[in-house]
């Protein structure tokens, strides 16, 4: 059998240890070819570059891998790597990350990593997105690298035809402390932004988002936050289907 | 009884025309509040600014309505009212709009409209995003005008407590021909990239994003993009809760 192509992007760009990581478990397993933006690209979510053109050089970053930079954000890199690149190769598996920080509850809206992914879910693509709980840009990605192995090669082989989207968050501790995998859902929670104001030399206020992240389901044991707040690997399975399917008889209201 | 507090937000920035008419409709139904991103930010998605800082700047556009504009994108509009304008002030409803452009199916990601009403979601605010599918500067909004005063007043009026997220996309056609309001779902559908290439001055290839959108489920009459091409203004109930609840119990092979 021929080895799967993997195709890998992220959102803290080229250069970012946490895609070398990811880079060095998928070529141990498939034929990898990476689209990364040319800079960090934090906080992007979604973002698409509509008003500017778009760069993509082709640079010698990974030994035997076919890589790529991108002057756009994560969503742009699988646009242009789908369209330039893989008109005529099947790609068996999007990954994206490993993010340098963790991407649990809501954060998956703000997430390039997980947009990376979700680009390629909705191009049919099986699609994973990795996240350490380590904001450093010095993190050690050992147990990630054992657990991320696992994860692929559990869906690569794996004959289920679901479509299938995981975003997947790895809790900052050793490996032999870590419990194992726990599949759950997002858990509800929210920023508390506090703004820093700093006055600049004109007199003008200028302001720096910050903040802290609340958890509202503290007592709940089936969320993301639950799970790598205890020791797990938390696998959530994601959609970009924003219904709120619950709701679509409940608004007769408003007609 | 006091005037409700209205907030509003867009992505096409403080000069809008669809802004401009969305303030047109709440003024008349409450005190209006505007922070709107000082430039464009089409297809910002979910991004927030955190590697620069943002300026609020205090504008007289609109006649009797308190009114900022701001560097950032519209979530970080979003999150700056809420903490420099309305820490002691409740906001009863969150408007975003009106887009200049529809935001069915899967462009709810890309769309900084609906992010902007995102916020306001995850707040706990009843939030709508209103778009028309127009994308020119100088688009007709009276159609518009008169079924978004008729859902404000509805959601308003409606003393329901559960929370409400709604993407409401409005036909591009007179306002006699629009047949009513459809409450229906996010319609499976994706972007085929074909990203346009050209030569710079030095011999370099750039490429400009351009595309053609693809609706997967033509048959399907429960869907937004249905109900907008066949003459019906769409309502879909939408949510920041990400996780595929239905895929759960189906992932044991990954543990």
């Amino acid at each position: 059998m021929s080895k799967p192509l993997i195709f890998i992007s992220n959102d803290d760009g080229i250069t970012a240890k946490g895609l070398r990581a990811l880079v060095d478990v998928a070529k141990t397993i498939g034929e990898v070819v990476v689209v990364a933006p040319d800079k960090p690209q934090s906080g992007k979510g979604h973002a698409v570059t509509i008003k500017y053109p778009l760069r993509l050089t082709k640079v010698d970053v990974f030994e035997n891998v076919e890589s790529w930079m991108c002057t756009g954000t994560p969503a742009d890199c699988v646009k242009m790597a789908k369209d330039i690149l893989f008109k005529d190769r099947n790609v068996d598996l999007v990954l994206s990350g490993i993010n340098h920080g963790a991407n649990t509850s809501i954060n998956i809206l703000y997430s390039g990593t997980m947009s990376a992914a979700m680009e390629g879910a909705i191009e049919g693509k099986k699609s994973i997105g990795f996240s350490l709980d380590d904001f450093s840009s010095e993190a050690d990605f050992t147990a990630s690298k054992h657990y991320i192995e696992k994860i692929i090669r559990r869906v690569l082989d794996s004959d289920r035809d679901q479509p299938l989207l995981l975003n997947v968050n790895i809790p900052s501790i050793q490996l032999e402390e870590i419990k194992g995998i726990k599949i759950c859902r997002q858990s509800r929670g929210k920023w508390t932004e506090e703004f820093s104001k700093s006055i600049d030399p004109r007199g003008v206020p200028y302001y720096w988002l910050t903040g802290r992240f609340e958890n509202l389901e503290k007592d709940a044991t089936d969320t993301d936050l639950w799970a790598i707040a205890n020791g797990y690997v938390s696998v959530v399975p994601s959609n970009f289907d924003l219904t709120k399917h619950s709701q679509l008889d409940d608004l007769d209201f408003i007609i």
